[in-house]
């Protein structure tokens, strides 16, 4: 009986678990391994980060995903390095043996050497950053309606965005309808037309990777939201009370952070060389230079397709993850394979409401019907019968509704950020509002 | 121009939200603050813990429920204190005067004077206990895969409910779903048969305030389902480590707990009498004694009808704020109201799949009549078309896959409980597994 070879599988992302599915028939035992026990979705967070959706809707457990392909088992367990001479991966407890590597543990945020930033402007990776993220603008809310100082309140609900790519433009479309419908009527503190969305960009047109015709077409459909462009922009300075750029400060007690993305640590620890962004450079192959045994895959990855870079985009990783597995059976068999090739299948950004930019096979598409476009894409994608229905009921409820069904601020209670006393209770009908303690203790009946 | 009287209500649970919305129209102020922003629909709690339903399924946010009163306003806040002499709320931040009080905040757990078992057991009051006890089973199960000493991971399959109301009741079975069906499949390093559910309940019976007859159809259904329950059992210790009862040790890595009750700290607070478990003595308007502007009710009254304590269920809240509304209502208009009349509309608990107990209306239901009873019910009583909706779907999809939709691990990465090596892959196909790093090294070609 003959021992088949081990091939382990760091990280579950679109590229880790499209290799592991591309192995589930082959003649090899996988081992995948995550910190996290779901798989997720990544273009809908942003969704969930906006109330929209429910953390569950757009993640699967991992091995359940995997439970069809008995030759795979999934580990949850962190990765603290590889050994790339040894074979060897360790985990936060034990270690594996590998005889084939496929690394996809994705890229997270860089905040271009000011770390400092990112407590005030979190970024959106996980279900947790997601979670956070609603918690954040969802207190926002709520202590602006405790506010009486008119100027916190308005710094309470200023809400900015900075980074105009597609989940920069989604996010602040999102934020513009939570403000401006969702919670309409429920604050008695104030208007929805009190609440301020700004979209801060560096570069001269907001997604900046689409056609200039895009972004333009992008830019119109976000100020018929209400939402405030700013193109050229650089923030120099974001601090709890709101962002810099240059001179001018922004008051905004809402700063979240849609700008750069650093490859994750594990991509040095392998020791080949890596780009500005920490991003692993690899072969034709998709291999690690000097190791043909293990791929670097997904947003991890600088790699190329024909003399142009992929982009970091759920398939690129997809693509990425089946090309390495059919490596790793090609060798097995004692074949090659020709050189690594993107198709490019099209990018597109939501904004609102029939409102979304999507470039396809070269064609443009703007407004209701490249907002179609991207509910099919995005339904379609969806891992999971359930996941797909869930979604498109919720998406159905929000459109006829305006509301969003995932308003939950969850963790515990935390003191509202903003000091002073409760504003007075609304009056029935007009009029001034002076009710006060004296009042109330001069109507008090002698106990 | 009159000032109107101003009602305060403290917590927006079964209570508070019926006395908020019994006075919509009415001719007062109403302010209802809570530390939590949305309404949770408590009786389907376990099914957030048991990975059935999301979180945001069975909760609302208050002030989406109040918005069409324009006569109430929602504070996100933690009451601090309460001044019945000055008629002052305190809270995180400011206060607020009152002419009216309706206290509603519920109970919280009772450890029976060992609080250091809360940290092993912890018990299911909000939405942060459910994900918190979700997480808590599905990292045994993780921990248990990766997990080689066999002692260790027996304990790690081994789950116990302490109380076996109707809460301990569900979650028993609950966890007796998940570990046999639910995740069937899914595991390379043990099998469904591994895994082991216990209910403890120190009364001779389950579900000790149903009928007897009741308690031993419960017994019988969740005898099928394989929880082993143990009545008569007095848990003297709760470490880590599992459960002490007497000189028996039960080793569980998973405890929770649905034993005590106890008033929520404001009860104490308003300086009235109390009962042993913390909660109000009210008279028979529900009233605070000496201060009639201030009412008690739900969970954290200790009221009575008819000379009968009210029992601490949704419907006990849900009249007693109605009534508490409408004392407040017909005060103002210069009329008494008779004393509080509980209306008793029959208890329920489920057990699993077509296997529940319910008594209404002095009959006996038993099996899938009482289950679909229990389901239509609680249906019913879910604020909300949408979560109506959703939960039906995903108990559906329950139905018809035997998989559970949330099962997310949420919260970051923290490592799981036992060290160890992790156990070698799967080989494919049946046989021993020797592969070990040394076996790695030696197929390694040379670099």
């Amino acid at each position: 009986m003959s021992s088949l070879p081990h091939v382990v599988i760091v990280g579950a992302g679109f590229g880790g678990l499209a290799a592991a599915r591309a192995l589930g028939d082959a003649p090899v035992r996988v081992t995948v391994v995550d910190r996290r026990n779901h798989h997720l979705f990544q273009p809908l967070l942003y969704q969930v980060a906006s109330a929209a959706l429910n953390p569950s809707d757009i993640a699967v457990p991992i091995r359940a995903v995997l439970r069809p392909y008995k030759n795979v088992r999934t580990l949850l367990g962190e990765v603290r390095s590889v050994d790339v001479d040894t074979r060897t991966v360790t985990l936060d407890q034990g270690s594996l043996a590998y005889d084939h590597l496929i690394v996809a543990t994705g890229a997270g945020h860089s905040y271009f050497g000011h770390d400092d930033w990112a407590a005030h402007a979190p970024g959106l990776k996980s279900l947790d950053d997601a979670t956070a993220i609603r918690r954040k603008v969802l207190l926002a809310y709520e202590a602006a309606e405790r506010e009486q100082d008119p100027a916190v309140r308005r710094a309470l609900l200023t809400f900015v965005v900075v980074g105009a790519g597609p989940t920069g433009v989604e996010l602040a479309g999102a934020l513009a309808e939570i403000g401006h419908h969702a919670m309409a009527g429920e604050f008695r503190a104030f208007a929805p037309e009190d609440v301020r969305v700004l979209l801060l960009e560096g570069a001269d047109r907001v997604l900046p990777p689409f056609e200039p015709a895009s972004s333009a077409a992008a830019a119109q459909q976000l100020a018929k939201l209400n939402v405030e462009v700013r193109t050229g922009a650089r923030v120099t300075h974001i601090d709890a009370e709101g962002v810099m750029l240059g001179d001018e400060r922004i008051a905004a007690r809402t700063v979240l952070w849609a700008a750069g993305v650093q490859g994750s640590r594990l991509g040095a620890a392998l020791g080949g060389p890596t780009d500005r962004a920490g991003r692993v450079e690899v072969d034709a192959q998709l291999r690690l230079p000097g190791h043909p045994e293990v791929f670097v895959v997904g947003d991890l990855a600088a790699a190329s397709s024909e003399g142009k870079a992929v982009p970091g985009v759920a398939q690129g990783a997809i693509q990425g993850g089946q090309f390495a597995a059919a490596v790793i059976q090609a060798e097995l068999q004692g074949r090659t394979l020709a050189p690594f090739r993107y198709v490019d299948k099209g990018s597109m950004a939501t904004i609102g409401r029939r409102a979304a930019v999507a470039e396809i096979g070269g064609r443009r598409l703007r407004g209701t019907l490249a907002w179609l476009a991207w509910m099919v894409v995005h339904i379609a994608f969806l891992i999971g019968f359930r996941n797909r229905v869930l979604v498109l009921l919720s998406w159905a409820w929000a459109w006829l509704t305006f509301r969003r069904g995932a308003r939950l601020i969850t963790g515990g209670f935390v003191p509202l950020p903003a000091p002073g006393d409760v504003a007075a209770p609304p009056q029935d009908g007009a009029g001034g509002n002076t009710r006060g303690p004296q009042r109330v203790e001069a109507s008090r009946p002698a106990a």
